[in-house]
C-alpha cells in the first residue's frame, strides 16, 4: 500500500505514477488472442471444442455445448428462497432503472419544411459474457441481460465457460430470472470470436458486453467493429473520499471490497485527516485477516492499494479527475457530497454520503455496476439501454424544402469537387 | 456492375456474395499500423516528422507544425460570398439538430428512499480527424466539430495532412467557422497515435472522431479504449429503392454520388420495374462520362455496383437489412416510403421520397453524415453529441433506504463469496 501526502514536494511525482501505473494486457495477450480469433473465424466449432478441452478441461461433445433452459427453471427453483427474493428484488430495480434509458425517437419538421428526425430500434441479437471461476456472479448476468431486455433485443445469447464442466447455479438461476434466450458452454477469447462471427452451431450476434479477463477484454478490443462491444473492460477500481468523521471500519470495508475481487483492483482512499488514514489502514490489515477472500485482497491491497492525505476535501477532486475511476464513493455529509460531486468531472459511477457503500449498487440499488476503468471515464459511460440499441436518422424534403436549402448543397458539393452529388440535386431543383 | 433478379434461383447465392463482399483493410495494413503507433508512443514528435516527411513529403520544422487561427480566418474571409453563406446555412442547420441530442440528466428518488440518476457530461478534449488530398471536405469538419461543440467539448483539436505542405483553404475556412481551437498539420496513422497518446508538442485528447483512409480507421481501431472514438468506417455505400415512375437521370446520379467518392464505395439499386432498371444503367454510362471523377465513380460503379430487380419493393426490405447500408434512399411517393422505411429495422441514414437526395444529407439539411459503413449500422449509430459526452451514474441512500434494500445487497454478496462487500453493508446495516 502507497501512502501519500499532498504536501510533500516529491507527492506531484508520486502522484502521477499512480495514476499512470498500467494494470492491464500486455503484447503477449493480445498475440495469443489473433490467434484464437482467427482459429474461431476460420475453423469455427472445431476450434471452439478445441480451445475449450485445453483451457476449460472438457470436451464439448461429452459435456454438451448448450447449457439449456430447463437446467436454469430448475436452479432458479431450487434457489433458497431468501436468496431468490434478493435475485427477484435486485431484478425488479434494475429492470424498473433501464427501463427510463430508453431514448424518445424525433420527428420534426423545421421552418424550411425539412422533416428530419432519429429512430432508435434494439439491436436483433446480443451475447453477454458471463465469467466462470472466481467471477461467476449472477449480478453481472442481470446487469447484462437486463438492459439488452430493456432495449427490446429479440435474441439474448449467453456464453459462460464452466470449467471442469461444472455449472454455476445462481448464474442460472439468473439467466432464467433475466430471460436469456440462449446458452453456450464456452468462454475465454474463443467465446467473444464464436459471438462475433458466428459458427455452424452458433449464430452471430450484433453486440457483445460483459466482463472478462484480459482475455475476453482484448478479444472484445480486437472485434470492435465487427460486432458492437460495451467497453473495453479493465481491473476494477475505487476511490473512497472520507473525512475524519467516519468509522474506520466502513471504510475500510468499502476499500476491501474492490480489493477482493482481483489481485490486479485498486482501492485508494483520499482523507483530509491524517490519523484517520492511519486507522482506516490499520482497520484494512485487521480486516483482511478475517476474510475468506484473504489472499486476493491482500495482494490487491498490497500492490494497488494507496492512502492520499490532501489538505482539504476540495484538493482530491483534480487528482480525481486525473484518475477517472471507476466507482467514486463520496462519505460525507450530504451536502459536501453534493458539492464534491458536482465538482468531479470524470467518474463511472458516485455513491453519495456515509450511507452509500459502493456494493449496494453492485447488487440492487438500480444503476448498472457495468462500468469504465483504467481512466476510461474520461470519455466512456456504463453499460446502459443504449448499448443495445442503434439510432437511424432521416430526412424528407418536399420540392419547396429542396428549394430552401438544395441550392447551398450544390454550391458545397461543386467546392468539394463532388460533380454527381451537385448533380443529384440540381436536376431535382429543374437546373 | 453486378445485375441480379431475385426471381433468379442463383439470387440468394449471389446476393450472400454481394452482403459479404469485403471492401476493407486486410491484415498488412493492421502490421503497418501497429508500427507505427508504436513509433509514436515511444518516439513522440520525432515520429511525427519522420513519417509527415515520407508521407505527406514536407518537413514540419520547416513548413510548420501548427495551422495558424489566423490563417483560418483569412481563409474565411476571402471565401467567395456565396460559398460563405452556404457553409453558414450548413453550421447554422447542423448547430441546430445536434443541439438537441443532449441528454437530460436524471435525478430521482424511489419508494425506497433511493435517490439515483445520471449526469451527462462533455470530454474534456476532442481530436477530429480531416482527410487530405482526395478527401479534403470542409463538410466533414462541421459534421465532426459542431457535435463537439454542441456538447460543450472545451479543447477541440483538428488534425489534417497537407501533402507537400498544401493546405485546403476550405477546411481552414469550414474550421473557423466552427471554432475548432487548435490545429495541426498531421494525418495518417500517426495523427491518431499522436491524438490517443499525447507527444511532447501535442497533449492528448479523450474522443478521436472523423473519416479517413483505411490506415486512420485501423489505427481508430487499435486504440479504441485509449481514446473513445466515434465508429470503425469503411467506404462509403448507398441502397436506392426505386419504382419505375422516377426519372432515371436523378436515381443515375444518386448512385454516382456514393460512386465518385473513392474506388471502393458501393451503390446498390433496387426497383421493382426491370426495364427502369436497364433504364438507370444505361444512365449512370452516359453520366459518367461527364463527370470530372469519372474515373473513380467509373472504376467504383464496375467493381462494386449492382442492380437489382425485385418482384415488388416490399421484397427489398429484407435484402436491405442484410445489407445495414449507411444511406438508404426510398425514392417513391410518400406513404411507401414511410411504410416502407418502418420496415426497415438497419440502416444508417435514410432519405424519404423523390425529392430528397442524399447529398442533401451530405451538406446542409442537419443530421449528421458521419455514418455506419460494412453493415455496422446492425449495430452502430451516426456521429451525435453523444459521442463527445459521457454519463456519469451516481446514487445516494440514507439509512432507511439502506435498511430497504441493503439486506438483499449482503445475500447475494455472500452467495457470490465477496465478504468484503457484505460486511461494507451489513456494517451500515448495525449487524
Amino acid at each position: 500500500m502507497l501512502k501519500l501526502d499532498a504536501t510533500d514536494p516529491r507527492f506531484d511525482a508520486d502522484f502521477t505514477r499512480l495514476v499512470n501505473a498500467r494494470r492491464e494486457a500486455d503484447a503477449d495477450v493480445a498475440r495469443d488472442v489473433r490467434t484464437i480469433v482467427a482459429a474461431v473465424r476460420d475453423e469455427g466449432d472445431a476450434a471452439l471444442a478445441a480451445y475449450t478441452k485445453r483451457l476449460d478441461g472438457h470436451d464439448l461433445h461429452e459435456s454438451g455445448w448448450r447449457i439449456e433452459p430447463a437446467a436454469c427453471r430448475t436452479a432458479w427453483e431450487e434457489l433458497e428462497p431468501a436468496l431468490r427474493d434478493a435475485l427477484q428484488l435486485a431484478a425488479d430495480r434494475i429492470a424498473a432503472f433501464h427501463a427510463k434509458q430508453v431514448p424518445a425517437d424525433r420527428d420534426e419538421t423545421d421552418a424550411a419544411g425539412v422533416r428530419m428526425g432519429a429512430r432508435w430500434r434494439p439491436v436483433d441479437a446480443a451475447g453477454i459474457y458471463v465469467p466462470g471461476g472466481r467471477a461467476a456472479y449472477p449480478s453481472s448476468v442481470l446487469m447484462n441481460a437486463l438492459p439488452a431486455k430493456a432495449a427490446g433485443v429479440e435474441r439474448l445469447v449467453m456464453v459462460t465457460p464452466t470449467p471442469g464442466g461444472e455449472v454455476n447455479p445462481l448464474v442460472l438461476a439468473a439467466a432464467h430470472l433475466a430471460g436469456v434466450d440462449e446458452m453456450w458452454r464456452i468462454g475465454g477469447a474463443q467465446a467473444i470470436a464464436a459471438l462475433a462471427y458466428g459458427t455452424e452451431r452458433i449464430r452471430p450476434v450484433d453486440v457483445v458486453t460483459g466482463p472478462g479477463n484480459a482475455w475476453v477484454a482484448e478479444a472484445k478490443r480486437q472485434l470492435y467493429g465487427v460486432v458492437g462491444i460495451d467497453m473495453v473492460a479493465g481491473p476494477s477500481e475505487i476511490v473512497v473520499v472520507a473525512d475524519g468523521r467516519n468509522d474506520p471500519d466502513w471504510i475500510a470495508a468499502d476499500l476491501l471490497s474492490q480489493s477482493e475481487h482481483d489481485p490486479t483492483s485498486q482501492s485508494i482512499l483520499f482523507t483530509d485527516d491524517a490519523a484517520f488514514a492511519d486507522a482506516v489502514a490499520a482497520t484494512v490489515d485487521q480486516q483482511i485477516g478475517t476474510l475468506a477472500t484473504a489472499t486476493v485482497a491482500r495482494a490487491a491491497w498490497d500492490t494497488n492499494g494507496a492512502v492520499v492525505v490532501v489538505e482539504t476535501l476540495d484538493d482530491a477532486v483534480p487528482l480525481i479527475d486525473r484518475l477517472a475511476p471507476e466507482h467514486l464513493e463520496l462519505a460525507c455529509d450530504g451536502p459536501l457530497a453534493d458539492a464534491l460531486f458536482a465538482a468531479v468531472r470524470h467518474a463511472g459511477s458516485v455513491f453519495l454520503g456515509r450511507h452509500t457503500p459502493e456494493a449496494v449498487g453492485d447488487y440492487v440499488a438500480g444503476p448498472n455496476h457495468v462500468l469504465p476503468t483504467g481512466r476510461r471515464a474520461r470519455f466512456a459511460s456504463g453499460l446502459s439501454v443504449l448499448d443495445f440499441m442503434k439510432r437511424t436518422s432521416f430526412l424528407a424534403c418536399d420540392p419547396g424544402a429542396l428549394a430552401a436549402i438544395g441550392p447551398a448543397a450544390v454550391a458545397l458539393a461543386e467546392a468539394e469537387g463532388l460533380p454527381a452529388h451537385a448533380r443529384s440535386v440540381a436536376l431535382r431543383l429543374g437546373r
